[in-house]
C-alpha cells in the first residue's frame, strides 16, 4: 500500500448549508482522484462532506477529532487520531496539511485560518470569511472560484513548499 | 495577599504600531486600577504593554508561553505558564479570560478571536480585525472606541458570564 | 502586590487516603511559609489539599484544570489556568514550576513524573511510585522523608535551576 | 485502498540498545502482518524500529510528531501528523491506539504508559518499566514475554475494546 504523500487540510463547520456541503464533498472528490490525502477536524457537516466525496474517488482521509472517542468521527474518516484537546486540536489540522482549503466555515475555521496563516501555510478560500485589517482588505487567504480552482491552488501551493 | 477574581485576556501582536502599544499599555493600566488581573501570550509587542501598563497600577498579570522557558516571559509577566506548545497555547489564552481585548494584532490574534468567539467568550475589539461573512459584517466583535470603553465593556461581559 | 519568584508543582491524585492528604497539606503550608507558590492540576484530592496549605500560611495558588469551566477548581486556587485539553496538560502543571513534589499518586502522576524528568525538572517524592527499569531502581525521583524534607529539597533543586 | 481498523500505538525511546531496536521490529512485523496499523511518535530509535518492520510486511504507519516539520519524521512514517506541542503529543500517541505496546522506553514512555493506564487503554510491556506503589508491585502493565506474545495480547486486548 502506498499512501499519498501530499496532504491537505480542509476546515469549514460541522454545520453547512446544502450548498457549502456540495462544495466541501467536490473537493473531496477532487482532492482523491489527484492522489492527495485530506486531513480535517473528523466530524459533520464540511468535513463529513470533504471525507465523503474524496471516499468516492479513492482518497486517503485523516480526522483530527477533538475527544477520545474514536466513533465520533463521521463514517468516511479512515483514519482518526484521537486527541482530547478540545479546539487546541485546530492547530493540529492546518499543520498537518500542505495546503490549506477552507469551505464557508465559523469561528472554529476563523482561528484555523489565523494558526495556518501565522506560520506560513498557505490557505485557500471557498466562500470563507473576508478579513479587514487597518481598513484594508487582507490578502492573507487566496480565493478560489470553484472547488476544481480550489484543489488546482492548494495543490500548487503544496508543491512549492515541498520543493 | 488577595487575588483578583476577575481576569480578562488581552491578546495583540509581538510586533505592533507605538499607537497599539500605546492603546494596550493604557488597557493595561486601567484593569490594574479596577482590580482585574490580565493573562496574555507574556511575549513582547502588544502583550508586553499590556502587562507594563498593569503593573503600573498594582495589576497582576499571567504570562501564558509557547515554550519552555521562564526567561522568554516579558519582564512584566507575575505569573509565567509554560506550556511548551507553541501556537495551541492561543486557545488557553482565551479561555482563562472572564472577556478578551484584542488590540490591533496580526494572524496569531485572529486564530484567538476565534477560539473565544467559537465558545462564547465575549471579544472586544480597540482597532483589530474587522471580520465578513457571506457579504456581511460578522458582529461577533464589540467594538470599542478607546481602551477605558474597551476595559468597561470587558468587564461587563465577564460580570454578566460569572453571574 | 508581589508575587512568588519560585514556583513549584505539586503533583497527586484527585483520590487519595488521610494520611497523603494530610502530607500534601503540609507540603503547601510548608511551601506558603518559605514564600513559593505552588503549581497543581487544580481539581480534588492532593491537589485541593496542597491548595488548602498554602493558603493557611499566605501561599499563593496556580490551578492548571483539565477543561473549561472556572467552577471546576478548588475553593483554594488562586488563579484558575482554563486548558480544554484533558490530561495534555499534566505536561504544563510540570513545566510550570521549577522543581516537582510527588506526593503518593496514581497513573496522571506517573505521566507528570515522565514528563518532568524527560525534560530535565527535579522531582522529589514522598510516599509515590518507585520507578524499576531493566532489573535496577531508577534513580530519577529524590526520595524525601516528610513534607518538610520535600519542600527543602524541592527549593534547593529550584534554586540551582535559577542559578 | 483499504485502511487497517485497528491501530496499535507503541511507544519507546528515540535512543535504544540494539535488542530493544530489534524487539521494536520484529513489534511492527507482525502488526503489518496480522493486518494492524501502528501510531507511534515518528521520530528516531524504537518508533523508527517498528515503523520499519511495519512497511516490511505491509503495514501503515502514523507518526504524531512533536514539532511541525514533515522531515522530522523516520522514513517509515506514511501519515506524518504534526502536532508543534512537544511531549504533549505524546497523550495523542496512546489515545490514538485501541492499545499500547512499550518496548524498553525512558521518561517519555514512562509519560505515556501513566497517559494510557490513567484512561483504561491497556499497556503491554516487553523489556519497559516496572511500576510500585505503595510497597507492592502494580498491575496496569500486561508483561509479554517475546514480540509475538506482545501483539497477541495487544491485539486481544484492543478487540475487547472494540466489542
Amino acid at each position: 500500500m502506498t499512501l499519498p504523500k501530499t496532504v491537505i487540510a480542509v476546515i469549514g463547520g460541522s454545520e453547512a448549508t446544502p450548498e457549502a456541503l456540495a462544495l466541501a464533498e467536490e473537493v473531496g472528490r477532487e482532492l482523491g482522484r489527484r492522489g492527495a490525502a485530506v486531513v480535517c477536524g473528523g466530524l459533520a457537516g464540511v468535513m463529513e462532506a470533504v471525507c465523503r466525496g474524496a471516499k468516492e474517488t479513492g482518497g486517503t482521509t485523516i480526522g483530527i477529532l477533538p475527544g477520545r472517542e474514536h466513533s465520533a468521527a463521521n463514517s468516511w474518516v479512515d483514519i482518526p487520531i484521537l486527541t482530547n484537546m478540545g479546539y487546541a486540536r485546530n492547530a493540529i489540522v492546518v499543520y498537518t496539511g500542505r495546503a490549506v482549503i477552507a469551505v464557508d466555515g465559523a469561528y472554529g475555521t476563523l482561528s484555523e485560518i489565523g494558526h495556518a496563516l501565522g506560520v506560513g501555510i498557505p490557505v485557500i478560500g471557498l466562500e470563507t470569511w473576508t478579513l479587514f485589517r487597518e481598513g484594508a482588505m487582507d490578502n492573507g487567504i487566496i480565493p478560489a472560484k470553484d472547488p476544481l480552482d480550489a484543489v488546482e491552488k492548494a495543490l500548487k501551493a503544496a508543491g512549492s513548499r515541498d520543493g
